[in-house]
């Protein structure tokens, strides 16, 4: 386990497809599919993957791993949405980060072809999708998390900010 | 939300650092942290990229995105570790994806300049690292999730077979 890193080739990744949501506008989407409860979405996956979608109708959630598209630069130091001091950016989930993967576990509500229906979408519209994995409890659900920075910002300070002036979606 | 696919050109990513860990064989490293209960590792962060790890000492528990650098060709149909009938693979978590990024919620220890010391790692060694997020239970628990398919697995041989050959780790 000890030697220095090697060269690290980049990697190249093709979109499976891409995301559709009503959030047209990036300081406008909620920040987080708990902040964009009920705000409903597709993904739409191509048809040469199609395939791929098999045996996933039984699964509730799904976590999705996307291209920020229209993320700014870079930074390493961001301002986070939901707080007042700047923090490390592999500490957020802020789009501009050295390799601009989102994150989001989103509802899986019904599959027809290739279109996945889904609620609880923070995600831009015409967002390229990379990945779609099922959400599985046992290797997904961290027991008792710490939460680091963000247990310092209260639920409601946190909900307000995180909508970023979203008002389609209820609270939680 | 009903215009068809556009182009979605490809992206292109450059690992931030490497994943160090003990499992030296694909065949024999754990599938999931579940399974990797103990088992020790590292983010080794490039220097480039070390101060936007400020702030992260807080969580118990980090999501990394890494890239599978030795899976084999993407599949749209494999057969999951856990079972015996072949699924869609975005109904798994196995490598052979058509954009082969792995996702593993794992434990931080301490971090010690551009070192993570984590826990749980079900990791290859040598594994290039795409991204740090933070494990926030209110983004990434989600409730009651069903499993789909995988619930159809008993525990007892779902680990056993997750293990994949696994010698070193306790149950969970």
């Amino acid at each position: 386990m000890s030697e220095p890193i090697q060269a690290l080739p980049p990697v190249r990744y093709t979109p499976i497809g891409v995301i559709r949501s009503n959030h047209q506008a990036a300081e406008q989407t909620p920040i987080q599919p708990v902040y964009a409860r009920r705000c409903p979405g597709r993904a739409e996956v191509l048809p040469e993957h199609v395939e791929g979608l098999r045996d996933l109708e039984g699964f509730s959630h799904l976590i999705l791993l996307y291209h920020f598209h229209r993320a700014g630069p870079a930074q390493l130091i961001v301002q986070p949405f939901t707080d007042d001091r700047p923090r490390g950016v592999f500490s957020t989930r802020h789009p501009q980060r050295p390799n601009p993967i989102g994150l989001s576990v989103v509802r899986l509500l019904r599959i027809e072809g290739g279109t996945l229906h889904l609620e609880d979408v923070d995600i831009l519209d015409g967002t390229p999708l990379l990945d779609i994995k099922p959400y599985i409890r046992r290797f997904d659900g961290a027991a008792e998390p710490r939460g680091g920075w963000t247990e310092t910002i209260d639920e409601q300070t946190a909900h307000r900010r995180g909508l970023r002036g979203f008002q389609g979606g209820g609270s939680s």
